[in-house]
């Protein structure tokens, strides 16, 4: 399908990333609003691979800045595309901080990382980016001698979120079972193995001639709202 | 400010102009609610330049498609750039319709052009699009036997919706004086001389230091709105 919107319908990358980025962050004022966030700081950690999801989520986590969330991205592995480098710009200029783990830094063959955690909020960051770097090939080992007995803390590691694309990038689901998930388009196979509290679909600027040709059977999305809860939320 | 959002912000032009032409789109729907538009065929002429704006215009008539009004556009002096060819496509193929006046099979010392208005809405379309054609250098003269007593067609042709560079793109005001206007990241000179009903925003993207090195005490966004209304609809 997005062959066709890029090739037939002549919707560009820039244009399609910054379309998808901006909905996942709407998604994720939804799923996770700012006034239900633990802490006086919203800190959201913002997860990118190297491909073409990854430079979504450089564009999300800039619309998160916009909307008052304090993104912090951790992209180990750094695309050389020079569209990824603009949206990497952009955030960089946007002051968002990078978290610095650059992988062609490390000795090839046994890419350990510790990840020091402190008992603050930081400390919770660093579990959730160290599940994360299993994700991307390192070892990381986790360093976390004064364990904060803060539920919201120990709660943060099952708390996430994740593209449609989220087994396509890990290889197989990768242990990741997200909370929250968004397809781009439409719902993919891996959505139907989606165990967790909320499914967006952010398929609103698709053409009529896509959705009714790949069967699509679009939600109903209200108003100008470019995301829509397939599932509503367990409260 | 563009020029550094471009180059030094790391920007691209269709990025910027798919932003641009989503705000407007959803100032548009704030300013002409679907509900209040006058028959069940929510028409919206955009009318578009050989210039950027013309393109955003491009995109906004997408996105007010993804909103289920009915936009036509017209777009006599298209522009040869293939990124704005790329916009043009995307409308096409949302099966948007283009009036077609095309310039340059017109002769070029008279370019007349004879606008035959119907008493019903297709006529109050065409007594729209014919004082725009004037802006864009066509001497179009109106055919209008059956007037319609309808005064909401007789009001169609002052209920109009600029971009904040309407006076550049125009030379001088042009006798046009919106309704609406929207200003793209922050209000322009010629926004002093706005004596409209609505004045939007649409600067919530723009980086902080941007915002800070120009001065643009930017309004409160509230919640994801892209847009903000500066003064309130006079009701």
């Amino acid at each position: 399908m997005e062959k066709e919107l890029l090739e037939d319908y002549r919707f560009g990358r820039q244009q399609l990333i910054e379309i998808w980025g901006h909905a996942c962050a709407v998604a994720i004022t939804k799923a996770f609003p700012l006034p239900s966030l633990p802490r006086k700081q919203p800190t959201v950690l913002v997860v990118c691979g190297p491909a073409q999801n990854g430079a979504i989520g450089l564009v999300c986590a800039r619309h998160l800045r916009i909307f008052d969330y304090e993104p912090t991205i951790f992209y180990p592995k750094r695309s050389p595309d020079p569209l990824y480098r603009d949206f990497t710009t952009q955030c960089e200029k946007m002051d968002i901080p990078f978290l610095a783990f650059p992988l062609p830094s490390l000795p090839r063959k046994q890419p350990t990382v510790l990840v020091v955690c402190g008992p603050a909020q930081n400390g919770a960051i660093g579990l959730v980016c160290a599940r994360h770097l299993r994700i991307f090939d390192y070892e990381p080992t986790i360093f976390y001698p004064k364990r904060s007995p803060d539920p919201l803390y120990r709660d943060f590691t099952t708390q996430f979120f994740a593209l449609s694309g989220w087994d396509a990038e890990a290889g197989g689901s990768g242990g990741i079972s997200p909370d929250v998930l968004v397809s781009l388009s439409a719902p993919k196979e891996c959505a139907r193995r989606f165990l967790g509290r909320q499914h967006f679909v952010a398929g609103r600027f698709l053409p009529y001639d896509v959705q009714k040709k790949f069967e699509l059977n679009p939600p109903e999305y209200p108003g100008t709202e470019c995301v829509v809860a397939l599932r509503a939320p367990q409260q």
